[in-house]
């Protein structure tokens, strides 16, 4: 099918999306869900097809991993949309009114962004997990996955566009580009006639390929070069537990931190402690010339480690002069995304929170938590690094727009 | 000086911009007005050399008087920065604050979006205008307008630029690119660095140039293929002064509307009625069949009047089903934009305003309103016509973004 074909179609849906009920929404979630437990065969017939396949391309095995399935993760997937089927439906929720002299009324009312399009990797449960959030907000969606997972795609779009359809949402309201090609991902970057969002899930060159080559509105997602910055005042048995977290719980992951500022006043202190803590987790170290003199035996730090998003055991180290000096450091190489101070002082916190720019600024905790559940969303589709629509975890309310809906009662402009 | 320079320079202001207090930026909107008013003589030459180069280049009636300025323009200019002096100030606004069970306690907090880029035409008035709106709310501007108003504008920007440095505002938040080439503005489109947002203010052929080019997030305003819908109930006295009000009182702006729609049940009774009141303010008029039925002398409408933003004294006529017909005609044409049922039947009504996709839905009043100061804001940059982070005016509130700030007491994720 044509991409204008998709498109046509999920615009068409999307008008009627917008006006379906929670009821009927929650009863296609539930059914979705169904629909997945009961064929788990069949997924895994398809997925065990992209594996083989995977195998033979020789991926790497962190790949193979996240593109396999298992019932355990079908399950995962199923429990994932009856979460969604529990949250609060967006839609029609009036943002505010008021009336003006003139004595018109008017209403800001939360509406879906119409349809959304999902570009990403090799992970076949953004396909389920990002048809699940676009639908209860009400949007439509058109998932463009990678070539890697195409048979898995294929299948779970095949199961949970159909049970959606059956319990009565519209048709094309989910649907998958079969089409894995290049060419296929830079036509959806440029169908702004169907298209009102693009969201790319998935590793910073994808990200980067969307926004430089698309010509509809995208939100930016992911990159995360966070900081944790241990202040003078700090505490530093609660500074050495939020970097210890922050780094080495999951440091694949985009909240997780890549570099560690330390005040000058409690380097010599401080510096040896986080070398213990973070060598029994063997996380190298790096840096930078004042931090190796009070460590010695740590490599160099050099300017590109400052903007690297290591995304692996890997903390660079900067000892800094205070806290005009963090920000600005965070300001230079930070990425937008989270970041935290480890301090006593109220001034230098409240400083840090409205000086650093970021999505998520932190004081006292680990950069760990920005993340959609965490912050109560009960799901999230993102975490946004820029600042156009919306910024840090995004959930349901963040795939909406707004219109507004006024009455008069024969008002003209004079 | 480069873009990347005046990028820097922006990027450094709007830092210490986002945390400028009110008071510092009221007084220098006070003193920038007080610029302009003082130094009208050097405005008004400058103002001469870019009306005199117009008219060697023969620039038309119409654009040559967008670009004059005079006294009482001048005046103009200064009032406007008086009414942004008054507004309040959108930053710093605790949006929204709750408490997570482990303790974490998240505020929402507006924030300036940073540094705006302007993207404009040959009105001089922008450059004033959007400097102040962008200034009150946080935010550093560049300013890139065209060339036929480039002296003008170098003059304006002189002026209000130093009258802000010197009430205390930094250096680089008020910039103009002095180069006014083609590929000065391609440039700025793909200033992802240093720009956070681009706002083309201007006719449909700017903006589509901005949207189509730019790596930078854009705020599309503007083009507007506005309805009006008569239902059967409606009060044709008010449908008449509605539709007049509409189309005539101001044919060149985006919120006048370009097609009637008039149901079947009442077109005999109606359309009459709209034809001898818009005869007496020249409005030509072009129908579909149905409506030549009624109005054999006038012209017929074809495929593309339904899709055309006249912005002149021409209204195109469609007869219709009903309510869904009207819905489905606007959703098909449209550009989001405005729209208005005419009606007294509550059911029909409130299909129109859920069913509609546009930043505005009326009922019973002219679409005419949709204006920032009408909707009580204050003031306007635009009006939004995308479902991305603004929709339908945009006055300070729309130049901000938000950040969360999260205060912990040593949370760490487990």
């Amino acid at each position: 099918m044509s991409l204008e074909n998709i498109g046509q179609k999920a615009r068409n849906a999307s008008r009627k999306l917008a006006v379906t009920p929670a009821k009927i929404k929650n009863y296609a979630l539930e059914k979705m869900g169904e629909a997945l437990v009961k064929n788990a065969e069949y997924i895994l017939q398809a997925n065990s097809i992209d594996l083989e396949a995977g195998e033979k391309k020789d991926l790497s095995r962190s790949l193979l991993d996240r593109l396999a399935l298992d019932g355990k993760r079908i399950k995962g997937m199923a429990d994932g949309l009856n979460i969604v089927r529990g949250l609060p439906d967006p839609v029609g929720e009036v943002i505010s009114e008021w009336k003006r002299p003139n004595g018109l009324k008017i209403r800001k009312v939360r509406v879906p962004l119409g349809v959304i399009g999902i570009i990403y990797e090799a992970r076949p449960n953004v396909t389920v997990d990002s048809a699940a959030l676009c639908l209860k907000a009400g949007n439509a969606v058109i998932l463009r996955g990678g070539s890697d997972a195409i048979k898995s795609n294929i299948e779970l779009t095949r199961l949970i566009a159909s049970a959606a359809y059956s319990a009565g949402i519209p048709e094309g309201a989910i649907q998958l580009i079969e089409d894995t090609s290049r060419e296929s991902a830079e036509e959806l970057m440029r169908a702004r006639e169907y298209v009102d969002v693009l969201i790319p899930r998935g590793g910073k060159n994808l990200i980067r390929t969307v926004v430089q080559k698309s010509t509809v509105p995208v939100i930016e997602t992911g990159e995360g070069n966070c900081h944790a910055y241990v202040e003078k005042t700090a505490d530093l048995k609660m500074a050495l537990e939020i970097v210890f977290n922050a780094k080495v719980s999951r440091p694949s992951v985009c909240n997780a931190i890549e570099t560690l500022l330390v005040d000058e006043a409690i380097a010599e202190q401080f510096l040896p402690l986080v070398k213990s803590r973070l060598d029994a987790a063997h996380v190298e170290l790096r840096g930078c010339a004042k931090a190796r003199r009070i460590l010695p035996e740590i490599k160099p730090a050099t300017e590109e480690d400052w903007g690297t998003e290591y995304l692996a055991l890997i903390l660079a180290i900067k000892v800094v002069s205070g806290v005009d000096e963090a920000i600005a450091h965070i300001n230079k190489y930070g990425t937008r995304h989270s970041e935290t101070i480890v301090a006593k002082d109220q001034e230098a916190m409240k400083k840090f929170g409205a000086e650093v720019d970021a999505a998520a600024v932190y004081t006292n905790a680990s950069t760990r938590f920005t993340d959609g559940f965490e912050f109560g969303f009960g799901a999230e589709i993102g975490i946004s690094t820029q600042k156009l629509h919306a910024r840090g975890p995004m959930g349901l309310q963040e795939l909406t727009s707004y219109k507004y809906v006024i009455e008069g009662h024969g008002q003209v402009r004079i």
